[in-house]
């Protein structure tokens, strides 16, 4: 059970479950044999086709819905991507810090992980390529860097599709909390400014709808559709059915959209209870990055504080905040504690935040 | 949309989709965020305990709750099985014929399948170890072999689990339809033979539920069982959780116990219509295997007839028949049809042999 401050949380109370349980009552009332027997690798037609609407108005994306693929989570885009297009010992930039689910999908496709720092500009591309010239591939979050909240400058963009295309590098974005910004628009995704067909573009339902449900996409460039297909329907032939078509109707009918646009205005309205609280009881013991997007943000600690250990024993107090270090394979560790806000209620945000005072008044002391 | 006679297509408008609902309705009414978020990559507990008491009693599978890992479908077993246990240019039996699916997971794995014989007993054990005695992995379907509907002999099986067990080699067992029989009872799995825990058992509820659930399910010996959670969380996280639980409840409650049991006396039944079908339309064209057990059968055709074509042919006609040549890799091919009964009224039954007596007919004038 997820507990303050628990990254990737969704306001999980606020979903509309009672539409979602009309709609997939409806599709499981009298199904038809085309719903419930084994169904196309790349998902149900209708759901790439919302999906493709959607993501050319939203995220600038260029594709057609054969171009979509739908996944069990971001996390099987990844495995896939990983598995197709690297091969053992093949090279692989990561974000340093950053998402350890994309670490792993490399290591288990044979290949070799390259930290690569990220600075306020997003991933540090001119480093990526004197320490890793012949990587293969870029995994990267762009829109909203994981777990440090940066947004990737056009320059750094740029800078990086230049790149791909010449050394034919695969970019992975992982686009996984586009759709929450409180300042501005986010920026465009990087697979709509690419001209190669370099990028893949990954998305997930377990933000805007939640985890469990084990619904994600990718898009991929025309020329690589037929493999992705294929090396979907050996790992587990396509995903389950019912939920997609559920899902295609939750979105066309725009209950989706309502339910982004409600969560944006409370989420905004979570940051602020956590700033408050975290201006009230942490006053100068932590920073608190103001997020402008997302569902988590990052309270930087003092050089040299042992943020695993205040991590532990905020857990004895019934808190689950990891550490930044936990996120770092090697180099440069800053200190700091990652605080989801997005899926805690007020006086959950500001109880906990008393309770992590305390703690670190007691790391404080010792 | 699955067409007579389309294997692996149960009775789907008989299954109890108002109780089915009932279950899921009330689990997605207001269900509590453990069920929401992320899960345990072996899958919800209440259902992997519901599935090790139904596997003791009724399959001889002896394994904990924990040794039980949900995965989405049998294929993500093998798949996940060939890329855990085998190494690239390893080599591993496949049955001839047998299911491509198996096929397709160990050449993605980069392994070599080897196809090894079977006859009336199960497969040629004593071939397999003349042709590929370096094997490191067996597929099997012992219970009910797919294609042909063998039943694997006590000597045979022991035969395979001596050699399995001295030469180290890992026996992957698809039990895939099991639970339907309708002579006897069903021999029990090579899993509860075993006493070397090389055999890793699997089981789908894409027969017994209906396919686009995307569940089924694998048993590990416990030295296994933190390998396959790793390799489970990397490849997708989890499976869906809501489903699982409703899935636990179904089981529990006696509900998916009574729907097996009235299936076994409809496909009964099924059978029946098809054979006596056969012998008044087909009567003397081809040679019927009489199903004891599953939802499909075997109709061979006489030495040199083209089961391609007649597959083609009645596809143009409205009918889904796989040729038997297909499930072969290479050797000493038999012609037929496997013909899929379970999912097809007795109407649509008749109809569509009397549509495949005048495909034969064509192709004998030709």
């Amino acid at each position: 059970v997820p507990l303050p401050f628990q990254v990737g949380v969704p306001a999980l109370e606020a979903f509309p479950f009672e539409i979602w349980n009309r709609i997939l009552h409806r599709y499981l009332k009298k199904p038809s044999r085309e719903l419930l027997f084994y169904g196309d690798p790349g998902g149900y037609m209708p759901l790439r086709r919302a999906l493709a609407s959607y993501l050319t108005v939203a995220r600038a994306v260029r594709c057609t819905p054969e171009q979509i693929i739908v996944v069990s989570g971001a996390q099987q885009a990844l495995d896939i991507a990983a598995r197709l297009l690297l091969d053992p010992g093949d090279q692989a930039w990561i974000e340093e810090p950053g998402y350890a689910g994309a670490y792993w999908a490399i290591v288990a496709a044979g290949a070799r992980p390259v930290p690569i720092n990220v600075d306020q500009d997003g991933l540090n591309v001119q480093q990526g390529i004197a320490r890793s010239p012949r990587a293969r591939m870029i995994y990267i979050t762009p829109s909203h860097q994981f777990p440090l909240g940066t947004t990737m400058t056009l320059t750094r963009r740029l800078e990086l599709l230049r790149w791909a295309h010449k050394s034919g590098a695969w970019v992975l974005e992982d686009d996984y909390d586009n759709e929450f910004h409180y300042a501005s628009h986010p920026i465009a995704s990087l697979q709509g400014l690419d001209q190669s067909g370099n990028v893949i573009y990954l998305g997930t339902f377990s933000k805007i709808m939640f985890a469990s449900l084990r619904l994600g996409y990718m898009v991929v460039a025309p020329d690589l559709v037929d493999g992705f297909l294929r090396a979907k329907a050996v790992t587990d032939r396509h995903c389950h059915t019912i939920e997609q078509a559920a899902l295609a109707e939750f979105i066309i009918e725009g209950h989706l959209g309502r339910h982004i646009r409600r969560m944006r205005t409370l989420y905004l309205h979570r940051s602020q209870v956590l700033i408050n609280a975290v201006e009230k009881y942490l006053g100068g013991r932590v920073e608190l990055l103001r997020p402008d997007a997302g569902m988590h943000t990052v309270a930087w600690l003092p050089l040299e504080t042992d943020d695993r250990k205040i991590s532990q024993l905020a857990a004895a107090d019934g808190l689950q905040i990891l550490p930044l270090t936990s996120f770092y394979q090697k180099t440069q560790q800053r200190s700091g504690l990652i605080l989801g806000f997005a899926g805690y209620g007020d006086h959950e945000i500001r109880e906990g935040i008393q309770k992590l005072a305390r703690v670190l008044a007691k790391v404080k002391t010792q």
